[in-house]
């Protein structure tokens, strides 16, 4: 991974602000990462996601899971059983967002310990 | 970094879903982590924040600057010039999100080929 230097203002749109905007254009929104982070710990159906995603409705659900499986990110596979089941994956390509997931859940847990430590100093 | 492993499916709220909702909170949403992307390339006024970020409204750029700054991921400094100008820095803290923008930035540039490949292919 390159490191980001200060560059020639020039470079800032193409190299960095439209990269960003192409990966938000697809990952974006409150829920999507969240839902392909569950992912990672295994292969799940949509209850189970709606478990682990608290607060989501099926309806915002539904339409998150049906985003990220027509960008390849993830396989829907109806599984022979009775009542019929759904169960969700990721796919190659959706492995490769790991090192973005893992960046925003480290910077996530660094920021709650911040804001824990700041309410204590008072 | 901690990798990401297969691991107790009750693990899969606490150690990530939150985390990345938590980051989320503060970095979610079209345009912020494309505006600290912007400041990585150096200190920059209002004006060359928004000829970087093609497409956004100044209200939407203020509010965004407004949320930015309140999170301390950013500095304002009213500049002793006349007419007034004020210019935008990244804070030490603000600097802690290099990983989650580079993360994203190499992913949407990997994103781009790929997309780019398939039209070609057909």
């Amino acid at each position: 991974m390159e490191t980001i230097e200060k560059q020639d203002h020039t470079k800032c749109k193409t190299q960095m602000v439209l990269p960003v905007r192409d990966a938000l254009d697809v990952l974006g929104g409150k829920w999507k990462i969240a839902i392909l982070g569950a992912l990672f710990f295994g292969n799940k159906r949509f209850s189970e996601l709606k478990r682990d995603l608290e607060g989501i409705t099926d309806r915002m659900l539904a339409k998150e899971l049906r985003s990220l499986e027509m960008n390849h990110l993830l396989s829907r596979t109806e599984l022979n059983t009775f009542p019929a089941t759904v169960e969700y994956a990721l796919t190659d390509y959706g492995h490769s967002v790991q090192k973005v997931i893992e960046a925003l859940r480290d910077w996530g847990l660094k920021h709650r310990e911040k804001v824990v430590d700041e309410f204590w100093k008072g």
